[in-house]
């Protein structure tokens, strides 16, 4: 996030999450019919109606921008502009009536994250990060707290059953060391990791879906948003996320995850 | 719950959860100082301001009325008519800035749940549940859904961290059953029950404060909460709660917890 995200593509992101929002806000709690069809559930239909239209207000104003999407694809995938697009991602929490799943749109420039957001729209609230300047919550600057060690730290993950095998070990050794352990979230977590009130994530199997929008979001609020190995997390990346608000925080959860 | 709760109970209990949620929301999310006193977190103050304030309008309204409060104690605790009060249930979600907190309000009649209130202030949603009438969420009707078995069942848990021993084992076999099992929500869960978006809550180590008010708004609803041996919770009961939407998928779950 070299050079800062022109002010126009900012007002852009947040014009798609107005859209999406408006599409989805509706199906939210809404029951489906008695006879239960996995393939048109309202998560379902809400999903691939929010991403139309996300994707017709990008081909619209930017026509020659990419587009990588959940439920409808990758269109020109080598330009320098990619916006990469989940309209739910919390699918659990949106099909149980809890409105803590979230929109993610990210703007990938020549494959580097230049914008995230993580839009509520049942809550109206949303995070935006973009390269160059301080992330918002609700359009106010978003911080990081700081955090004297995991020992002191709130961690979160949305389902201790997302981890396996040595994965499980390892989240176990940070879970025991960590002052608490919440569960539930979904991308909303990093978001309240953005405005101080975790101090860690740790997930695994995220996709370039999740965590584009996620990085930009937790950077511009200070924090860090790595790999488990505490590499920066790029396309192709395996899905591992270790997200803290405080350097030094992030430091001893890479060495708990890291041990053998 | 035989006698249907008089009228103006019932307003008396909405008055009780919009004094609370006054008190309770301009806590939620504010940052406590830099030098983290236990004893003075937000969460304390609000828990104790907000009961504080319920305290008074019992007593100024009702004072033949009895009050078990989990911050300041019991008052008049043979009197016919007791008011439970727990201010904020789901302290971690509060901390955290998840708003899936919720205030319970209960009145017990002759040491039987007459009334009860879900109520989440930052959002706004109350779930009320009286004897004689239909709960409602938000002034509307609110009711479970039914469900063909726990092999279809959405179960929810506030953390499996809960369960201990016999108790982690018995909720490991619903767990394997159902079609998904999401960790997370407090009362809200509870709520989320009787409004048809869950079907199945299984917890332990609640006490008089949780289970005083959810029983109304589930039985309320159409659905069943009792103990993990399918026996009504009365005052003293072990803490086990198993919370269902539809009678054969609790009659189930029953047989699933005491498998051996």
């Amino acid at each position: 996030m070299s050079t800062a995200c022109p002010a126009d593509l900012v007002h852009f992101a947040e014009e798609l999450a107005e859209a999406s929002g408006a599409v989805i806000r509706p199906y939210f709690r809404s029951h489906p019919p008695a006879e239960d069809k996995a393939d048109l559930s309202p998560v379902t239909v809400a999903d691939r109606e929010a991403e139309l239209a996300l994707r017709a207000l990008i081909e619209k104003r930017h026509p020659s921008h990419g587009i990588i999407g959940e439920e409808y694809g990758s269109v020109r995938e080598s330009a320098s502009h990619i916006w990469v697009l989940d309209p739910i991602d919390g699918t659990r929490a949106f099909t149980t009536g809890k409105p803590m799943f979230g929109t993610l749109i990210a703007l990938l420039r020549d494959g580097q994250p230049l914008l995230g957001v993580i839009d509520q729209p049942v809550l109206r609230e949303r995070w935006l990060g973009a390269a160059g300047r301080p992330s918002t919550f609700k359009g106010a600057p978003a911080r990081v707290r700081s955090c004297p060690g995991v020992g002191r730290a709130i961690l979160n993950a949305t389902n201790p059953m997302m981890f396996k095998g040595v994965d499980a070990a390892a989240f176990a050794r940070v879970q025991a060391a960590a002052k608490q352990t919440n569960f539930g979230g979904d991308c909303y977590a990093y978001g309240l990791l953005a405005s101080g009130h975790i101090d860690l994530v740790i997930e695994s199997g995220l996709n370039l879906y999740d965590f584009a929008a996620l990085a930009p979001v937790i950077e511009g609020a200070g924090g860090l948003f790595t790999d488990w190995q505490g590499k920066r997390i790029e396309r192709g990346s395996d899905g591992h996320v270790l997200a803290a608000g405080d350097a030094g925080v992030h430091r001893e959860a890479l060495g708990l995850l890291a041990a053998r």
